[in-house]
């Protein structure tokens, strides 16, 4: 018997029913090494037969779900990632997001990430146009990144990226020839960082595929309000993915992927004339201004571990930490 | 206010964190006008959250999970149903066909379909040699059909598959130009059915794609045992999909998809010198025979209905029945 095996009784797999096929499957994976793989795996089973037995599941109904996740999987592609939007769509990338990157009260909330993050954008100095788009309202955007303490935090990759004005990412644009509406700078010594972009719009998520089906017989619509997505990354610091939300957008408060969070939510306003002048904006700029405020990873950690331990001291288990992630104490 | 919509008050979805979340989902998933598709969602959303909030699911565990499902759905074609595989594997399958097909003590218990059903095998006469394999042990089938008051039932159709002596489904041959291994009766007025196939074989489901993976992670193997398909219809049965399995084979008691039940294990025998006679068959042939017993639909209805309302009632909620599955009881 091998040290790093835990080896179980396996009963044998045989005459398995609705009340007792769970623990069954259970044993039969709780052959993994991997003490994380297997409580995800026991919690995955656990849900996914409860469900079924919770709803009584038909077959007709079952065979409907494995339908549209076939379609899901292969509505992807490299422009598109389906599921990425199933989850965005059931709120599961927002409360993945909200538990992996807990925020102290004074540091800059986290949201969904979205499908539209591209790897291939341009390191630019600061003052750069990002948007080739003709007929975007020009947009100053004015920034600092600074830690809990208030100290400006120099070196920071900032990833930037917005729709143009008529609420497309440049990826879903079919004559694509680079990046558009999406660059990548760093910080400065004083923590600040600044472009020129264009204002954002609200658009409607890509809804063609199985995902805009399953929206339409929710009688979802599936627009989400004008946002301009940040991507904050510097080693010591818990990685950040954001976005500012406009204010008084129609869709504000119900963005079809949930996620709009009061502090996130901005003003636009007009560039003053010392602005035009001392950055060389057109004279009908709009203004965003925002202080982002970045957690150590030191934070971060202790903050999620804590929370953890205290989720699963409420859910009745005995827990310890593996990785950094709960899994069964074992006695 | 149209009288088919349920219309719900939706509070602002803004400040979605942890706690609150998975009530706001459901709020905004709560407009579709049908209650069943309501009450599905629902339960998979709350189970959905609740899974990643027992597992406190980080960001990489849940884009492992997001490439997955893709790289699952890429692998599915025409001739491959990895979700299917998935599913089965999950033990899926065979809870939802437990919950859909109910069946009284004196029925043919059913099992998983698993993916190698086709809808192109000929209609055949009893006694025709469903296999062209060469290598195959010689097997003759004898089956009758009958209701569970033991009466012949004449009539019914009947799909049988099986693999070939080397573990393969035709299928899965990329020479295949045709059906082999499978064919569909009916059985006559004395509910009989019978025909000659080949022994056969345990083999391995397709384990080089991405459910493979999970299994030689989890540290299972990909075997099931010897068995041969049998999906039975008749207007007024319910629909019975099983397998007849041999007994003593290696995989018996730990088939990689959950399949066998003591009640559908069968001892292979020899051919006594009347059937080689009466068969015209092979005197090295092996026998199997077996009785079926279909349940009514209105059997299987009251049974299914009955089976619904007691385990909602042991989860203490208050549901009714529409088109046949339980949906919350509104006031």
């Amino acid at each position: 018997m091998s040290p790093s095996r835990v080896e179980v009784e396996i009963p044998p797999l045989k005459d398995l029913n609705i009340e007792n096929i769970t623990e069954n499957v259970q044993l039969i994976n709780s052959n993994t090494p991997d003490p994380r793989l297997k409580y995800v795996l026991e919690r995955l089973v656990s849900h996914l037969h409860d469900f079924a037995r919770e709803t009584r599941l038909s077959t007709n109904e079952w065979m409907a779900g494995i339908n549209f996740l076939t379609a899901v999987g292969q509505m992807c592609s490299d422009v598109r990632q389906e599921f990425i939007l199933l989850s965005d769509t059931l709120g599961l990338s927002l409360l993945v997001d909200s538990i992996d990157h807990p925020k102290p009260p004074a540091s800059t909330e986290g949201t969904v990430l979205g499908p539209f993050h591209t790897h291939d954008a341009e390191h630019e100095p600061a003052g750069t146009l990002i948007s080739s788009d003709p007929d975007g309202v020009p947009c100053l955007v004015l920034c600092t990144v600074k830690d809990t303490a208030g100290r400006p935090i120099s070196g920071v990759k900032i990833d930037i990226w917005e729709t143009d004005s008529h609420g497309f990412y440049d990826v879903q644009r079919p004559d694509r020839n680079g990046p558009d509406g999406r660059t990548v700078m760093q910080s400065d010594r004083e923590g600040v960082f600044w472009f020129k972009a264009v204002v954002p719009v609200p658009y409607a998520i890509p809804h063609d595929g199985p995902v805009g089906k399953m929206l339409k017989l929710l009688n979802r619509h599936p627009y989400r309000p004008s946002h301009m997505h940040f991507m904050f990354d510097k080693p010591g610091y818990d990685h950040l993915i954001t976005a500012l939300y406009l204010r008084d957008d129609p869709y504000e408060s119900s963005d079809a992927v949930f996620g709009v969070k009061e502090s996130l939510v901005v003003e636009l306003t007009d560039v003053t004339p010392e602005q035009i002048k001392q950055y060389d904006c057109r004279e009908d700029s709009k203004l965003i201004t925002y202080d982002f405020v970045l957690v150590s990873d030191k934070e971060a950690k202790n903050l999620r571990e804590a929370n953890a331990m205290k989720a699963m001291k409420s859910l009745g288990r005995r827990m310890k930490l593996y990785k950094g992630l709960p899994v069964p104490e074992v006695d």
